[in-house]
């Protein structure tokens, strides 16, 4: 194994990759990286960006960031997706690192960061480890991101802020929309969270704001049909909104005491890690009221994928700290770091209100491996009646300040990159991607 | 019936009532009226907002809006859904309209502007021939507002170019989002439009930006599975996004050739004006690429209200062209002028450019009744390929500038009212409406 004075020293190119689903500031860590990356030109001879994270490697598709212009990568700030695309795979079985490390060896790669949540961490994790057990000295950074809020070892993730955002804005505006009519209804809306309540918890700083949800379902309770009705007919009874409407928040991944989906299906599909493909709660849920309720007008609403691609309305807060995420893993690998993840801690020093101030640390990279994040049951009001104030300390300065993302002719202008096909060392001049 | 003269020289109470489906810009035809009328002190004694609409005639529940601060009725330029509540209700009998005329005199209601779409034109139509009839000088005054863009006699509606701008810029981040993968999938996303297919059209604004559908499905042309899957199995060949995928918008209200909604469902409930109530045709789409591509990834997204209640991205020349139909509104009541609906002209000199410009005038206030402006067939593309540089003209300059929506720690700022209820003449003092 390299020592710490050689990695502290070492000299070649960096590798960055997106993996997982994408946010509205994943590429706002991409930003980050490339920034940093292309002015360490003493340390850093080449910056590539991998075509659709892991496969990038295996495939040997590089993009050549160096022919990017500086404005295109600052832009990517408010691009949303993954601007070099994206994947689900899991590294399987030895040959896979095998041909990794190749790859690593043929382009000297010496930097390696990747962009990811639970999964991508895990990639990332077993990357690192062969790296270093097979004795080639590369640092690897994992930089986290996922809307769901996840990871341990993180104070949050880069992503979730925008996506409480634009929970939060949207239920908002629902909720004027739902109470319009004399009539009261039920209004349904669904979120995403498969395992964690942090996305579906955020939609209770819009009941803050005195336009929200009268009740929240998160994956950390468990849900039953009959509780749930119940609760709607209470709702309803108190008339609270002064129209007898009731607004409900669902996570996707609510599930039932015996574990299973609320919003299963009969032929329930699975994705590559072997996670349920879920939609649909929110009609299963309107389906009850319609059921129990039959003279109740019911509405429901997905909120999709709009919540994690929605970089007009990202969180400022976010935003930076994805920057910051993806300049702190650089600048931590040319100090020599290895085998971590970016974590964010908050400062003490600012008390914990709006203001609150984040700073980057490192922790081990499989500090999140194979656990998940859960909302704090102290901070979930009894009977599905919202979160607590210690939610609120919480999530609130991560959705502070309006995204700054350019439009043009009165639509969004997002980061156009030449994705310039990097040559392979001894080949033929560079080619334009024709992907 | 009153002479010009008279209706020149009237003098009393004025009544804004809102009507129909919120947009994200209703409410600032309510602060355009509000802002006019309570600088006309000379010529109107009261400035009532009904409660409810229409609804809130026959209750006899106007908010005094005097007692509302200035700020607050600017901030409802940027607040979406009906702040004074909406109805859906329609006039059925002479009966009705005797009670509102009844209403109206005991109020001595001189000026009415009610705000709508195409039903609730018909009801301002009622309302104002009655009065005629009766001989019972008013003012009546429609205004136009509908995201579906459907109403004739205007250049556009107040309303459309919000949702336009919020269909085309979520079209623009989700095509992104859907396009991150090596392995193609089909998006389809569901648009508002029962009648007109004038906001799915709008996608296509997401198209000429470069990150949009390959196949619109307006209600204007008629729906055939088969040759949608053909379409669609087109597109995958083609393979222009370079991943394989097929990215396509529908409208709700797409119908096959014998008349029957592609949405329809097995017990399809109907709304009060016997308009079938939509959703769910994305999932109908699905199931068919599902059927016959049954290894092609797919995802539906329905839009939803968020399309109509997203006052944060608001397009900046809607908010005004919504403000400023209240305004020519009141104005046109004081010149004496009645039985008429605001509508928008563009203005030739600017060459239809982006920066068009719009000016008010009056039509009758039939103008629109029973009939729905569709989209001109010229302007849809063959084959379901998209819009034509004629629609482009149109819409663009709608869609202009963003919204200064306030945003307070993080989160949207909605317009505060107090709501005081006005006294009836004659009656107790004032009290806080309890709705």
């Amino acid at each position: 194994m390299s020592t710490v004075t050689e990695r502290e020293a070492l000299v070649g190119a960096c590798l960055f990759g997106q993996s997982g689903g994408p946010t509205a500031v994943i590429n706002a860590s991409a930003a980050g990286v490339f920034t940093e990356a292309l002015r360490s030109t003493g340390r850093i001879t080449h910056v590539y960006g991998a075509a659709y994270g892991i496969d990038g490697v295996f495939q040997e598709r590089f993009y050549d960031m160096a022919q990017e212009s500086p404005e295109e990568l600052h832009n990517l700030c408010y691009t949303p997706s993954s601007a070099l695309g994206s994947v689900r795979r899991k590294i399987k079985s030895e040959k896979d690192l095998q041909r990794i490390l190749e790859v690593f060896q043929k382009y000297n790669i010496r930097f390696f960061f990747y962009n990811g949540g639970n999964d991508s961490m895990d990639t990332c994790n077993k990357v690192s480890k062969y790296l270093l057990k097979h004795h080639y000295a590369c640092n690897v950074i994992g930089i986290p991101k996922t809307v769901d809020n996840d990871l341990v070892g993180t104070d949050h993730c880069p992503g979730y802020g925008s996506a409480a955002k634009f929970v939060a804005t949207n239920i908002m505006s629902m909720y004027l929309d739902a109470t319009v009519y004399q009539k009261g209804q039920v209004t349904i809306v669904e979120v995403m969270g498969r395992d964690a309540g942090w996305l579906t918890a955020s939609a209770a700083l819009a009941a803050r704001a005195g336009c929200g949800p009268d009740l929240l379902y998160l994956p950390e309770g468990s849900f039953s049909r009959e509780k749930f009705i119940e609760q709607v007919k209470q709702v309803l009874k108190e008339n609270r909104s002064g129209t007898g409407s009731c607004f409900i928040a669902a996570s996707e991944g609510i599930r039932t005491a015996d574990g299973k989906l609320v919003a299963s299906q009969p032929a329930l599909a699975h994705d590559t890690f072997g996670h349920a493909r879920l939609g649909g709660l929110c009609r299963v849920l309107e389906s009850y009221v319609n059921d129990a309720l039959p003279s109740v007008k019911t509405r429901s609403v997905e909120l999709n994928i709009l919540q994690r691609c929605a970089a007009y309305l990202a969180s400022e807060v976010d935003v930076k700290n994805a920057f910051e995420a993806g300049r702190h893993a650089v600048r931590s690998a040319l100090e020599g770091h290895t085998d971590r993840m970016v974590s964010f801690q908050r400062s003490s020093a600012s008390g914990g209100g709006l203001g609150a101030r984040f700073t980057c640390t490192l922790v081990p990279i499989d500090a999140s491996a194979n656990s998940v994040k859960h909302v704090p049951d102290s901070w979930i009001l009894p009977d599905n009646r919202g979160m607590s104030e210690a939610f609120f300390t919480y999530a609130m300065p991560l959705v502070q300040g309006e995204s700054k993302a350019p439009f043009s002719d009165g639509l969004p202008r997002f980061a156009r990159l030449r994705k310039i096909l990097a040559r392979a060392p001894g080949s033929a001049p560079h080619v334009r991607s024709s992907l």
